[in-house]
């Protein structure tokens, strides 16, 4: 691991800092500071304005990428935009790489030069003190993070932030990716393709293809201790930060010193560069937990996609899914063909009535009188085989909270180190009780009390060598990074609308998901449903080959084989990709892609030799060409290709799928042929 | 004056109720009450959709104007949207005529059909109780106000509105103008037309043109004790409430019982049937103060213009402009010509230093050195003037209303019968402090807090019988009606702008103003610049006739006559007009107008026999041809016409002007040549 660090700090002499002042404070824009990427091609520069105001712009070899952008915040005691002046600058450079316990890539490099910028605001409306605080520029070879420091300071210890005044002023008129914030059904949307103009209030990330080509993505890194930022688009093509709001008081309460989470622009050439960007993994602190062998990434299997057909129940009676026998069924399953998890949802006591508006009354430690929890743990583990636990709280946070010790203790006991957690309930819903039998208050998903609520349970959970997979969550900052047992989430539409219909997921779906929600991090999407049908019949708009493809599409190192065992027993061809396919990785790379239209992923098994190569494609059929360069040069591989079959259409014929074997060798050209809601899965195994 | 009302009440059976109870929470929508307009042209709908959300719609002519559009908040006890049943639902119409004392009309009319509904939510997510609430909808002929009421009931004595979920989903395409919301500068922002799909976070009023030729206005009326709602954009046509925050926790809270405002859907073929709706004053509460004759509409003088042209300073000094001897120059002025007020600015201790950080520093009660209050209200008084107070808060808006009674108490005495209060500050920025000494909290203008400010500052000046026009105010919401000593307010960009520039108000800024912010109600404009410059001598983008037209246009039943004396001296023509012109109305009638292009006012003079007429137009000449129908029948008029002259342009000829007498009847034709950037002006003057 190679660590390279250099500093420049520079005080401002009292004459400089009047000139700055000065220049600051006059009408025409001055050029502050300016810091470029390591490879010279990004360039991020800090400028005053009209009135002391305070802004930044990204440009990209001379070009504008982001036209000046305000940065200010609103605070309790007072805007803070207006009279600011710089009173010192440094510059540092920073080359290491770092290794994922688990991910997309074993390691990672994090090369970037940043620019501390300090500043000082002439006191005024109300206050006799001059506030001071800093942005940090971190500008990487893929793109931009930055964000406001307050260091203490005699005059404020506490504050709160009403609104955050950042901006983005794209420099040119873009294509959006986006999905509206602060809606009823929080993160679960199909997204909208508009102009950047046509953007409303937007939740991130959210992911813009420039007029010029240029792909961007704007999210935030390490959101702890804060609210989301959402995006609300001013006049044109400017979006404004709009932070979670709160259900007591201030979106934003801290005590100084604090900083806000990093805000993010990455940027590249293709969709394929965005896909492929570590920036918001780099803009997190390093692993806080230390060894975390603990966790095992692997595939479940579960009583879930039962439960969203309603042919199994939640709640107890004739057709509760939950049960021990129903259980034991899965766990042979997972034993009999490799799967290490098996997620039981509707264990526990709560979910007979309305859970949906009762969530006070979940048990977190006591099961149904139809499962014996220690008994199948023991079932399992004599099998190789380990329950995963579900703590739905249907938003009674509070109440899940209290629980939560007794609710680890007693997974931990039975060896359960895996828990999907969930929060159902509309947007704005989330209950909040500070003390037992006190006041229940009203939070926001994405709020700063719920950020805090979500690292509450990953580090209690940490200390129990259990991970964490929030469905429902808190958007994805990359916070994997800190506490790797946090190994994935939900946070987008998944496979359970394919159930639902209302509409089902179209076939452009995850060739969207993958520039968009997932430049986030892992998704729990729950894929490999080969019966191809949802509820009553409801067709999936998906064929066989694709339900394979997802596997290696769409990354999350705990995937689930979700549909029923019956239905593998239909598809014994197509279950065999799913039984081989890993879930960890040495190497990932994005072959190709346009947002929304297809997507093509190749992935080099984390301690082993073989690659996985995933494709998927959207509502027309189309040919992707891919040279096999990244395989091991020299070596040769059996290529096993589970592809569409001639005449396959998600719609008139989803099960014409076809398998076959190649051998080939690093370099060699594969022909992707994806039919309209088609996919392509292959497996590549070393013959020397 | 007319005045019939009938009302019909049906409480449901226990019966009837189950069934809407059962309908309400099935997967189909339906429709559960309907009201129409009087005319029958317009209807209200309210439907059930979805596990019982609540919604509207509106058609017209059986042709949707609002599609279906969520109804529902977010509460501090949670979300009020789902599982929602009608219980009950009454009608009643009401055809009233009532009369304004002072407007742009005596007579309104007020004939509506209203329809209440009353719902219970199902109990849930951590509430034993069901939450009740009713929604009234008003359908008159010229469009829809509904609101939410939230009677008394046990299991709610507070609650909080952390967001209201109100939508206005477009049935159709439009153009929209409009201002952004949440911005630093307030309501004084240039409007934007765009296509309602690229409108971001706007302010109210925000006028629409639909792709089928429809006018609409979307805003509120009688904001009281409630923040002010924004429309933020969601996807496509549909616009969202966004409430104003507030510094103090949630946007709004409030002890039951209580209602919103009304949100306000003002319909009509053409532009200027938006321009002649009373809608939004029907809406409100009549006239709570009784007898206001103690107001009397009138123009007025004053140190303003010159301040910023900069000739003159707010602080004292060698250029002060609020002294003794300058501001007797002024009442000279006026009385020579006929004007009752002359406002001065800067006349109390507090303008010297940097007055725009230390509001904290004005006092209201004590003149500067060299400025005697008692001797120029004497001097005035003796004249016929009345000074005009001035109240420049800096946003030190507590500081202010501890000054309040005594400062109100000093201009009654002397004759002080209208005030000019400013609220200068950044947006979010007004100081807030609940105790002397306490911690100062920021609000923003329009946010609950200062809905009630600005009331208590007009309840405590109507007992002094002081009328109050408010600058950077809240917005106005027709609560004219009800405290008619809120004579006029800013609220949008004004001429001041014409003496900075950065930019100076375009060629049709006016006749967008029309359109947009006057359909909330009167404007502080400050026209007649006649010397047709600003600062450093930088160009109106006006001809002289224009100046003369907006006293017609632009309607406040205060007018000031804004230039300095000695450029009047300049203009003797035009300025006679200006001395001429009524500012109380009998009539007011929209002639034409397209918004942001032209539109010409015929306004008959309260209490006499005069009418006259003004039109504006924008960057472009036009003609306008409009008959002189308005005119009493059978009655010959001789109408002085101040006209653009020969060549007339803003740019090259602003000074182009003529005058011309006619003798005209009614019906007569009348050919309006508006120059670029210019205007015209008529009076009649009856001849028998």
């Amino acid at each position: 691991m190679a660590d390279r660090l250099s500093i420049s700090f520079r005080l401002l002499s009292p004459a400089g800092l009047a000139l700055l002042l000065s220049s600051a404070l006059s009408v025409q824009a001055a050029d502050l500071a300016r810091v470029t990427s390591p490879d010279g091609a990004l360039a991020v520069i800090v400028q005053s304005q009209h009135e002391g105001r305070l802004s930044y712009r990204v440009e990209r070899n001379g070009d504008p990428v982001i036209a000046p952008s305000r940065l200010g915040m609103l605070l309790g005691d007072g805007r803070l935009e207006r009279n600011i002046a710089l009173t010192a600058q440094s510059q540092r450079s920073v080359d290491e790489t770092w290794e994922q316990p688990w991910g997309e890539r074993r390691l990672t490099r994090n090369h970037y030069n940043e620019l501390r910028t300090r500043f000082s605001e002439k006191p005024g409306a109300g206050r006799d003190y001059a506030r001071q605080f800093e942005v940090v520029f971190r500008v990487h070879n893929d793109g931009v993070g930055f964000r406001y420091e307050f260091p203490q300071q005699a005059a404020m210890e506490q504050v709160t932030v009403q609104a955050e005044l950042t901006e983005f002023a794209l420099a040119h008129p873009a294509t959006a990716w986006w999905i509206p914030a602060f809606e009823w059904n929080r993160e679960e949307y199909l997204y909208h393709q508009t102009p950047l103009k046509e953007v409303g209030t937007a939740q991130t990330p959210l992911t813009l293809r420039s007029d010029n080509g240029l792909h961007i993505s704007l999210h935030e890194a390490a959101l702890v201790d804060y609210a989301g930022m959402n995006l609300a688009r001013g006049d044109g093509d400017v979006l404004h930060a709009a932070l979670t709001p709160s259900g007591n008081g201030a979106p934003v309460q801290r005590s100084l010193p604090f900083h806000t989470p990093w805000r993010t622009i990455t940027i590249g050439e293709t969709a394929a560069e965005l896909a492929e960007s570590s920036l918001i993994l780099n803009l997190n602190e390093p692993n806080a937990l230390g060894d975390v062998s603990w966790f095992t990434p692997a595939k479940y299997v579960g009583v879930w996609w039962s439960l969203h057909l309603e042919t199994e129940t939640w709640g107890t009676g004739p057709r509760h899914g939950a049960t021990t026998a129903n259980t034991r069924r899965y766990i042979d399953f997972a034993a009999a063909n490799g799967f290490r998890g098996v997620l039981v949802e509707g264990w526990n006591t709560g979910w007979d009535g309305d859970w949906f508006a009762n969530g006070q009354a979940f048990d977190f430690t006591r099961a149904t009188a139809d499962f014996d929890l220690p008994a199948l743990a023991r079932y399992g583990a004599a099998r190789g085989v380990h329950l995963i636990g579900h703590h739905e709280t249907a938003c009674a946070v509070s109440h899940y909270e209290r629980q939560l010790p007794a609710a680890l203790e007693l997974y931990a006991r039975n060896g359960v180190d895996v828990i999907k957690t969930g929060y159902v309930c509309d947007a704005g819903d989330i209950q909040r009780q500070d003390r037992a039998g006190g006041p229940i208050l009203r939070e926001w998903h994405e709020g700063q009390w719920m950020s805090n609520h979500h690292l509450r349970v990953v580090r209690q959970a940490a200390e129990k060598h259990i991970a964490i997979n929030a469905h429902e969550p808190i958007k994805d900052t990359g916070l994997r990074r800190t506490y790797p047992n946090w190994v994935s989430r939900e946070g987008a539409r998944g496979m359970e609308f394919n159930a639902w219909g209302n509409p089902p997921n179209p076939p452009g779906h995850e060739a969207t998901l993958v520039f968009t929600r997932m430049l986030a991090g892992p998704m729990d999407y729950t894929p490999g449903i080969v019966s191809l049908k949802g509820r009553n019949g409801l067709p999936l708009r998906s064929t066989l080959a694709k339900q394979l493809a997802l596997y290696v599409v769409l990354y999350s190192p705990i995937q689930m084989v979700a549909d029923l065992p019956e239905h593998y027993a239909q598809h014994p061809d197509a279950f065999q990709f799913i039984k081989d396919v890993a879930v960890d990785w040495e190497q990932s790379h994005v072959l190709n892609g346009e947002i929304g239209q297809y997507v093509t992923f190749a992935r080099k098994v984390r301690g082993g030799e073989e690659w996985f190569l995933g494709s998927v494609g959207s509502e027309q059929p189309q040919t992707l060409d891919v040279p096999l360069s990244f395989l091991d040069p020299g070596r040769r591989y059996r290529a096993q290709i589970y592809r569409d079959g001639d005449g396959a259409h998600w719609e008139t014929a989803p099960f014409a799928f076809a398998t076959e074997t190649r051998e080939v060798r690093s370099g060699d050209p594969l022909r992707i042929a994806l039919a309209a809601g088609g996919g392509m899965a292959v497996r590549f195994v070393p013959l020397d």
